[in-house]
């Protein structure tokens, strides 16, 4: 038996960037190429990708990509193709047709080459001599989502990621637990699964308990009922359309991400809508106010969504009046709560009618598998060895302590390998045979990873205490100490720091005194710099970047 | 009949900076002097003062300050009297023992002078001939927290600041109801509420509901039992005591918080330990773990905190094995998620057993009323008028519609202030008299004040994309094009950026020779600055701040 290499791209321990690559024989099959999120140490980031310099090595030793698949169609796991396959020798790509339509929609809008296969006959993809894929249907928070066995000469993996067991699923789509049942008694050597909810105990509740909610607060809104959500969230958009036919309502969809996706989905027929239901959202204003749904983007408070825009009376086609109703169909995401809440507070003091998860919990639901649902999953599967994926640290050390042991698996079948460690499992067990040192890939404007730990730790400096530029001509190598000009930003108002700059043109002055001729620049520059840092830390407490130029004339 | 005006110096709509201002016959009431805490959109700020210029104001006007009472010893309620009181002329300063010991400690740490009156007989403090204020006593997450019953000639004033209604408080003292009925009963014309925690409908949990997981937790524990809690928190510190005792551990504090709290607390009789039990938090490795409980500031994952040190193995007494358990017994303060939730993955990551409230949630308790105890409480004082305070405004529309409109107040009798207006209160009814544009006061190190709008604005821009400053010597007015100097920092790692800083110069020197001779250095300066930042967005997508300095030299 030949062995299978496993190594996520996007590092364990994140919660996004999901790109996992599979090796076997010289042959790499990738599962996913998502796009993470970047925090507040990152400041000025837009996004991040997964670092395939790994993927680059592997190839450079002679190894090939057999091919991609995709196991549903979140940002996280498909949102990054549009920068990453510029960067590989072209390979084919597969999905089930709505994920395929999402995925290719990402690629267009990136004008990036490459096209993604719709898999049909889910039963049997050769993706390679070594690589066979079929796919399980799974309920998630997202239509189509699969889960994926993948077997190999070396073993059989189960590729579980984002998924939860929903008993009354909107499209009726449960959970193919018999047949994930029936394959498992093949023998499944790996399991990845996914554990970022592992910390609540209680089944998940179906998405389709939401619905009601939003039915009745629809129900009791006067004016426009307005709701925000995830826009990739097509079972919760069905249900919004639901309840508005119901009530009576015209339905329209407000924002670039929800217009699209909806596009997909209803030429897919992942959605439905009834003939003469749907307006353009240029006709808001030529409806009656409580004739009408919107379904709007921005459900994080996201600055420059289509939401944020019409909470600050900003939008050019919907206005928010005071008999309308907003709901927001989603919780803040840990680190967002301050855009989040702000966009709530501004509707609440203009006197707007808000409904919101934290007063009307029934308003979402999680779109993941929660203790007892990963139990199901791993009890039915049984593998050999497991590997949580899709969490934090806490949530993989947890699994291992609320899930996996409980069900009888040891420490040593419960692989927790480091961000950037190679896992190879052979008839031996699972080693770790090589670590790789895994950079954050930041997107950043147009610019791709050339904002790295440097910039990063300056731009953090600088929101902090700001930048103090010393600039000192040097004429035919005479330092003219009389003619320093000193600008700072971010650090004190200029216009109210005569004393702080005063200190520093005479300090800088002073300390140019004290060196010897044959001082270099640099040494100098540092010296400087340093005294400078230094003294200013004293009197004021503050650590701005001090940067010293030495302007140079002939 | 004379009226009240009302004013809370620290904005409405805010959670923190409690300062308020009750204005009567040209005498001032103060209460409560607390801080606020920045958020991500004031980087490099430490904390946040009431703005009193408005209280400035009012005694340029001839009015004078009776005197400043504090409700309870939380610093978002007393942590600015140290910046405050060298502001203003000497009044006196009364709160009840436990939180006049705490806010004289607040003012030795500032170096400030002052002192605060402990009150005994609470039934009756006359400030002065307008004012008379009543202490009732209410729970909340620090001992001794109080309500205050304010005579005025003009009216009576309930001053409900941050409470619970504990039916089971750790030191068994209740909130008096009876008592505030029976004073309600004289008649209360306005009535300021603690709404923080109107989005829950189930009644607060006993904080003596705690101590039991404490117990259960500290009893599976093989190695050191560490808990991190809010440092104030001298009742859930009580019941850490009360669980070593009965577990046989020993018992000690880390961190300069909470050893300062408790010597106050014990001092005082508000907490207790039994003797023999308490060590030097010096002789931790002179114990054996498994008779060690350590109570360590930081419970918000604080950078330099004593727990954060410790997790990342830099305290000087106390290292983290993996057979302890350190356990988390407050809940992320929302927008803190990500400091707090990385110390427990890293806790997680090196081994340690870690408990906190997302995986056992009556680990913590909040300190703030739900709904049904804030209709309790309103249903009990029945003021002419109530104001919801210390909540967001989000929390003060909640209040109106769950709170207020369900005891038959009308919207007119809730009064929601915007921030920054003064109320009066009089016979005809409550008015906006004045409009007052309260600005952040921000403490940045020794600093107060001096980080406003413009310096915050910079920081913003700079921690998002840098900065990048371009030098052009002038030599006796003759620019010198060849010798300019380009320096970014934040914008692109300098080493890889040859390109885009040749763009600059280049550009810089050709923009030079297209201006008269005539040009204001301000407008070629300012023209310059605009073309770079125009042209580097393009090619780019960033917008670095673009500073361009004129060296001078005769």
């Amino acid at each position: 038996m030949s062995s299978i290499r496993v190594m996520p791209l996007g590092g364990m321990g994140n919660v996004t960037q999901n790109m996992f690559l599979y090796q076997v024989d010289q042959q790499i099959l990738i599962v996913d190429c998502g796009i993470g999120f970047p925090d507040h140490h990152m400041p000025g980031a837009d996004l991040l990708i997964p670092d395939i310099s790994y993927l680059h090595q592997l190839l450079e030793q002679g190894n090939t990509i057999a091919g991609m698949v995709l196991s549903h169609g979140h940002e996280d796991h498909i949102g990054a193709l549009g920068y990453i396959l510029p960067e590989l020798p072209e390979f084919p790509i597969f999905a089930v047709p709505f994920t395929a339509a999402f995925a290719q929609k990402r690629l267009e809008d990136k004008g990036a080459r490459g096209s993604v296969t719709p898999v049909h006959d889910e039963t049997h993809l050769q993706i390679s001599p070594t690589f066979s894929v079929e796919f399980v249907q799974v309920t998630h928070s997202v239509p189509e989502t699969r889960h994926l066995i993948i077997r190999t000469p070396a073993g059989t993996i189960y590729h579980g990621s984002d998924f939860k067991l929903d008993p009354h699923p909107v499209d009726g789509k449960v959970s193919q637990l018999d047949r994930i049942g029936q394959l498992a008694s093949e023998g499944i050597d790996l399991m990845t699964i996914d554990c970022l909810r592992v910390e609540s105990a209680d089944w998940t509740k179906s998405e389709s308990t939401v619905g009601p909610s939003i039915e009745t607060t629809m129900r009791e809104t006067k004016g426009k009922y307005i709701i925000t959500l995830m826009s990739s969230h097509i079972h919760r958009i069905q249900q919004t359309i639901d309840a508005a036919d119901k009530c009576g309502r015209k339905i329209t969809f407000v924002g670039r991400s929800v217009e699209q996706n909806m596009e997909i989905a209803l030429s897919l027929g992942e959605a439905h809508i009834p003939k003469g239901m749907q307006i353009d959202k240029r006709d808001i204003q030529n409806t009656a106010d409580d004739k009408l749904c919107v379904v709007i983007a921005g459900s994080q408070g996201q600055e420059g969504s289509s939401l944020v825009r019409a909470v600050f009376g900003e939008h050019p086609v919907i206005q928010i009046a005071e008999h309308d109703t907003v709901v927001f169909s989603a919780s803040a995401i840990p680190g967002n709560e301050l855009p989040y809440y702000a966009a709530i507070d501004e509707l609440c003091k203009n006197g707007v009618h808000v409904v919101y998860p934290d007063i009307l919990k029934t308003l979402h639901q999680s779109g993941h598998a929660s203790t007892p649902e990963q139990q199901e999953l791993l009890g039915l599967v049984k593998p050999t060895y497991v590997m949580p994926i899709g969490g934090a640290d806490r949530h993989r050390v947890k699994f291992l302590e609320f899930v996996a042991e409980p069900l009888g698996y040891t420490k040593d079948a419960v692989l927790l390998p480091n961000s950037g460690e190679v896992l190879e499992l052979s008839a031996s067990g699972p080693k770790v045979v090589e670590s790789v040192h895994l950079k954050p890939r930041i997107v950043d404007g147009l610019g791709i990873g050339d904002v790295g730990p440097v910039v990063l730790s300056d731009r953090k400096a600088l929101s902090e205490a700001g930048i103090i530029v010393v600039v000192v001509p040097r004429v035919k190598g005479q330092f003219r100490p009389k003619d320093i000009r000193v600008i700072s930003k971010g650090f004190v108002f200029m216009k109210e720091a005569d004393d702080v700059i005063e200190f520093i043109t005479s300090t800088t002055a002073e300390l140019l005194t004290t060196f010897k001729k044959k001082t270099s620049d640099e040494k100098l520059r540092r010296s400087i710099e340093h005294t400078l840092s230094r003294k200013l830390f004293k009197i004021i407490r503050r650590e701005p970047l001090v940067v010293m130029v030495i302007a140079d004339t002939a």
